[in-house]
């Protein structure tokens, strides 16, 4: 039987990489030195067996998306990864699934060069809460509050293959999707790639104003920014960017999934009309693909168009934990 | 019904202190600004329901313990705390838990003048993790590794009456409590004090060397310092501080309750023999009582003895959360 202490010395205690953390698992606390200058960055997330995930989900693909959906905060912050905590709640010690666990969360933090700086496990319902920590200059955070009148508005990759996926999974689809649109549609799902690249390059070139990260549908999480910087917009639903497999479906599916779909991961950011070219650069310079699909106003609301400027009533919900 | 923006907004969204967070609840990531060459000191603790807790437990006394097992591991590091996040997953969104728990919490954060500055809610089973930051000065840090052969063992305040309620609640006494013997023991269980300032104060004076808090028993703490500091030790059970309650019970039950009882929240802390009085005034000064209660040895071991020095074998085991 596996104890608490082997668990974590097994499969969450690694070598000392040379890393900001002068100590990290097995003490009291973790101890970080801040770089001199810089502000620190601090987002918190949990995930739930059967909210978040399903149950039985692959071990290794949780591990990944766990740290995947923290760094998607940092990412919309514009701050550079440093290390993070694993609280996680476990039903019992399984050696296969801790292993997938470490697994995917490890070749995650390595592709970020961070590191697991400290944390806690228990008995309980399978939970999985991740701290993450990140660094940025003063000034330089991409804040929801930011947005002028005038921004362009722009999404990073593509929207609505995770929700696709999601439909498949629940049986909703009229045409299902083959077994490769599936495996396609399931990979964005399960194993979303956190945008950190470009929200590091915006916020630190100084281009952007406002950002999120899309997690729960683009028209509620840009409604956050809009209620925070007090402004409207004006959304070209035909412009925004369908994943692969959602592009062959039909228009109005496209049209609800690009929107409100969720657990996209990308970024929605806004930035004066001046720094287009700037933006363009900083996608290819980090190998990731914006589209320019709206315009901040002052005029309060949220108007959804089409690809001729008429308005289109989608009728959409953005996702709420409590009312669902 | 609540919805989760409204209760964010409602029970965990307060008018902004001055305080190190530049940016707290409501965007993708919280701010800090770190004090200028100040290392940064991070802990993270999952509460589970009938685990941690029992289910039903009052909401106001979860409030406090949630945040107070964390502020008692920035203690047992010597860091002044600065701040916390909140995961929190729910059944439902009730009104009178939420005012309740957020209560207890933020009664427990001022006290301490720290901010909650992020987090996430979501629907679950009642699952509370904290991740608490604190500061200290480079090389202050009190670390479970940093105990010598010759120091003394000192524990703050007293032992055992938490363990004392839990058997009370678990029908485990031949003698059982009275009503007002039952309160008081019960306010260890519920409602641990962190002994945050004495943490500070020792760190601060640079008096002390190891430290940890007593969360799982005495002897097993202890042990986590002895084997990261490659050192043994004598512990003088009868020296041990029992809570009033425990007090006035027979000998074997004082010994066992004292050195295995866990859910303390004291410190155990380890200090050369010429820090003694700095020891005792740091103690007055934060009105935090210690007791001098054993000596670190450079044989492997910890060995137990009563008060004649005679070797007693209580077959204590800590607490460990899989296998029990």
């Amino acid at each position: 039987m596996l104890s608490e202490f082997d668990l974590i010395q097994e499969y969450f205690q690694r070598p000392h990489h040379a890393s900001r953390a002068i100590l990290g698992i097995g003490d009291d606390c973790a101890l970080l030195s801040p770089t001199p200058g810089m502000q620190t960055a601090i987002s918190s997330d949990m995930l739930v067996e059967g909210r978040h995930f399903f149950a039985g989900e692959d071990a290794l693909r949780l591990g990944h998306k766990s740290l995947a959906v923290n760094l998607s905060d940092l990412a919309a912050m514009g701050a550079r990864p440093v290390g993070f905590t694993l609280a996680l709640a476990l039903p019992s010690a399984e050696r296969d699934w801790l292993a997938g666990f470490s697994q995917g969360l490890f070749a995650l933090a390595d592709a970020h060069n961070i590191e697991l700086i400290g944390g806690d496990t228990t008995k309980g319902p399978l939970t999985i809460c991740i701290t993450v920590f990140g660094e940025l200059a003063p000034g330089r955070a991409l804040r929801r509050g930011a947005a002028l009148p005038g921004d362009d508005i722009w999404i990073s990759g593509t929207l609505g293959d995770a929700r696709l996926a999601l439909a498949a999974y629940r049986g909703e689809l009229a045409v299902p999707l083959t077994e490769t649109e599936h495996a396609l549609a399931a990979v964005r799902m399960h194993t979303p790639i956190p945008r950190v690249a470009l929200g590091v390059a915006l916020a630190e070139a100084g281009i952007a104003h406002a950002a999120i990260d899309i997690s729960d549908g683009l028209v509620g999480d840009l409604g956050h920014i809009l209620k925070r910087s007090g402004v409207g917009a004006t959304l070209d639903v035909d412009a925004l960017p369908p994943g692969p497999v959602l592009a062959t479906r039909d228009l109005a599916l496209r049209r609800a999934y690009c929107a409100a779909g969720g657990d996209d991961y990308e970024l929605c950011f806004t930035a004066p009309a001046g720094a287009r070219a700037a933006i363009l650069a900083a996608g290819g310079s980090t190998v990731t693909p914006v589209t320019r699909v709206g315009t901040i106003e002052s005029r309060p609301g949220l108007r959804l168009v089409d690809a001729h400027g008429a308005a289109l009533d989608l009728g959409l919900a953005s996702f709420d934990h409590f009312k669902s």
